[in-house]
């Protein structure tokens, strides 16, 4: 009785499968577009695609910042290429900072697992938004906006943060201005600071001219 | 008179042309990405690729659902690809339900052309909305909600259901559960089913474990 | 037994019930925003917002061009406000034309019920996409592109047209053109047609000036 | 010297001033529309409108699933209206589980940090993905696809959820089937299970008929 | 002192650069998907891909419409794509022209550069919108209207019209019906026109049948 | 015989008009939501609506940075809302800048209207991207990164700005830093300029503590 059964079952279901498209795990060798990274084909497709477990081990914070980020984004875990959503994993030992950046592509839900943490943005109108953060608080960055992290306690914080894009980019206000070869007088015509300055955090960071 | 009108207008027209990006028919032999499939050279695409006739023959409903979906989505129909629309065929012979399932990518809108149907949804909030749909009436099914259609009446029914995307997935209650090899406990736990019903579902599904 | 178990079941579905928001029913009383209109509060959401009866009734094909489309946009069905899909009838006597036409909203499939339909699109490249239709054939029309029906058979034909947008919208070409107070000799200037065809027109279809 | 520098100043600020829309603090008395709630006026957003400390407290689990979900959605959380993105925290005691559910409206990853949890989501093909966390770990599961949580460990598990919307829905399976008044006969011909079972669970859950 | 401080920068900006995906130029040579062309690797992304001068050259008028278009969307400008926005040059003799015309994929803003430009759109209730332009004056054309532009005034006129995609598309109507192989007597059926009407456009044009 | 044919056209056009929504002009008296602010009742909205002649008036450039930059974005321009697409016109003196800024919500197209003026954006990978442009050219600015307008010349500068947002947004990143009370402290902290730097741009910008 159990035969006919399961082979009428089956013609339903071979319609159904040839549609299949419920993700887009990223295949790093064929071409990227706009929207992502094309998708592996469906039976290389492996659990692991969907699983990651970089974020598990504390990121190096023996640094000038005393921080680090270790990102879960498409490029490390490609089973969220498509999705809109990816996370990172935020270490700040005592003193730490994350430095004003923005992510140009996401806005930012940040979660303290450990330790305090101040954090802001500033809107468009110039309007900071700051607050103190203990375990369990979140906090919400909207897309595009300057931001920034420093562990406000006396222990090592750990944080998580979700973005709603599995490439929401990152931009280091510091980095942007100082690590590259911007002439140092071009910097100070486009933000006013001292040339001195300039050159100070160009010889920190690796900048030249 | 004529010609050096016609060479004029082609200047216009020549720079227009480059531009042309109306659709993009599947290409299924180059990579897919989460936008959907690469498309088809221009100079390769037919009137064909924008026409699709499986949707005229009644789908086979010797089954144990008496029911039949012939869906033309965008494995099906590479017209659609990239243009947020697709559409099915669903056959109900007297007696035919389609089980519960969900579309995880589209809406869907069902409607009656030949006979009685009682279709519902179950919303977040667990609310049942259940209709009787006569010949012509239409209804919404909400994307990612469970629904089901059930032949209401006593002759063969036939519908067609359109959704806001070319590849809206397809997920079959009853299948993801009993249809693989999760294992029975498992089930058990995350449904709260009894071993034996789990079991009785697996053997006429083809289910192991 | 059983009481406790429902009191601690409400716990966990207390906090997921507040984040409901399947669907956003057609307020037409409170303001419409881009993405559409306001939504009805919950308590007041009703299966009949889910389900329409208007297509099931022949629309009048007494008329010039002897044809009749019956929409479910959101203005008529508002269960589908901000589900990015509706649909419409499409009645076709003997003879009967729905003349060329655009979406600006939206891409079309068109699926015949019955009798025969010609129908065709013009890419931007101005290639035109002809194909006969028969029962049960669909065809999709790009969105944005002018695109038309015509009966091509010697019995009435009915086709349902769906959409990837909750309001698809439609202009008509001739009704643009000639059928409100646009200049006759403004319209000769940009479309190159005569002044006595296009007076012909507006007489026709009640344009002025 | 400095106020004419100050006065010019304005003059540039005050015209980018007006087109300021970071964000959209949802104003839960105003109405919702299909991508959110309506916005907060600017002079009545305050820091607290992004901040959130209700993820601190541990969900209380002496339940019948031994689980809690909190969520941090838009309801609970105004920041995150229109920003595409919200987070949960999930407590999980032994031997605790989130039964079968699915996010009609986002992705989700879901990060431990606390415990071992068992996780696993169905695709359309009914492969399922099953894998055991440990802490650090996070895994994806796309959206509108059946998946499930379960406390693999001998301790009591604690993750976050993170979703790619504000708004991402909470549809349970069990909840949707057994926990309302969907006749008894009509579950049992649209899920295949008996009707033995169907009470059983209507009684465990509350349903009737 | 600079050198461990160097080091340790590094650490941070490593995790971050992997995940860069600012910008998409299109790599021509490389599949094109729903979203856009693919993405030319980041290695050879040169300051070019982003700068185009093909705008600084006035189009050629001499033609029968006394009107040049010349566009940078993405086929001549590969910086944009994927970026939702665009941009062409719009020449205008005196006399000069741009007939009826619509952009299936995007919306319009305008700006008058030099001269007088009377403009049109029509609204899908068939309400004409007009204005005479002067320099500096914008209007917006909504996505998918019908809508035109003449030079009003004594001078040739010049302007720029953007739009929110990449490839806005370009449907002009006289082309689209006359400057193909349609059938006079089917365009007749589908717009109304007299087949003289037809016949002598077709000859303009360089239409046939 | 006129009299029928016009009835029966009205029939069909009845059916259409009622689902019109191709614009949705802002209503800055009702709520604005994330997609943009409420529509206008059509029966209230005017040519007027579609038109701007701010852009044809040259900003005031007497002040420090002997620029300006004047929005036509939906606060200043009711007819973009929705429509994703917003202009802007910049006036630069000689030795005017535009200091480093980023648009959060939208990629730029800039073109150059008269003058010379040399433009940058810095990728995430901090690579800057920079240009002189002369008139007629054109560069395209990625949304959310940092970026910059210099002029390059002997005379005024004038360009036109196209966003692919009716609300690209505008953070100015001096003003972003030092033109509020975040405290100089915290300020040195997440950017590492050194303090006397921070006061000192405080001064001229008027920022607190």
């Amino acid at each position: 009785m159990i035969f006919p059964i399961l082979f009428t079952f089956f013609l339903l279901l071979s319609s159904s499968n040839a549609a299949v498209q419920d993700f887009c795990v990223a295949d790093f060798a064929a071409p990227e577009g706009p929207a992502g990274f094309s998708c592996k084909k469906p039976a290389s497709v492996k659990v692991n695609d969907f699983v990651f477990s970089g974020l598990g081990i504390a990121g190096n914070t023996s640094n000038i910042i005393k921080a680090a980020v270790t990102p879960a984004f498409v490029a490390q875990f490609p089973g969220v290429n498509g999705l809109g959503i990816s996370i990172a994993r935020l270490d700040l030992a005592v003193g730490g900072v994350v430095p004003f950046h923005t992510h140009p592509g996401a806005s930012e839900v940040l979660i303290v697992a450990e330790g305090t943490i101040c954090a802001g943005f500033v809107a468009s109108d110039n309007t900071p938004y700051l607050h103190t953060l203990e375990k369990g608080d979140i906090m919400v960055f909207p897309q595009g906006l300057l931001h920034f992290q420093v562990n406000g306690g006396e222990a090592p914080a750990l944080a998580f943060a979700s973005f709603g894009s599995a490439s929401p980019g990152l931009q280091i206000l510091d980095f942007a201005l100082f690590k590259n070869d911007l002439a140092t007088e071009l910097i100070a015509q486009t933000t006013f600071l001292d040339a001195a300055q300039i050159k100070k955090l160009k010889g920190v960071l690796g900048g030249t001219n």
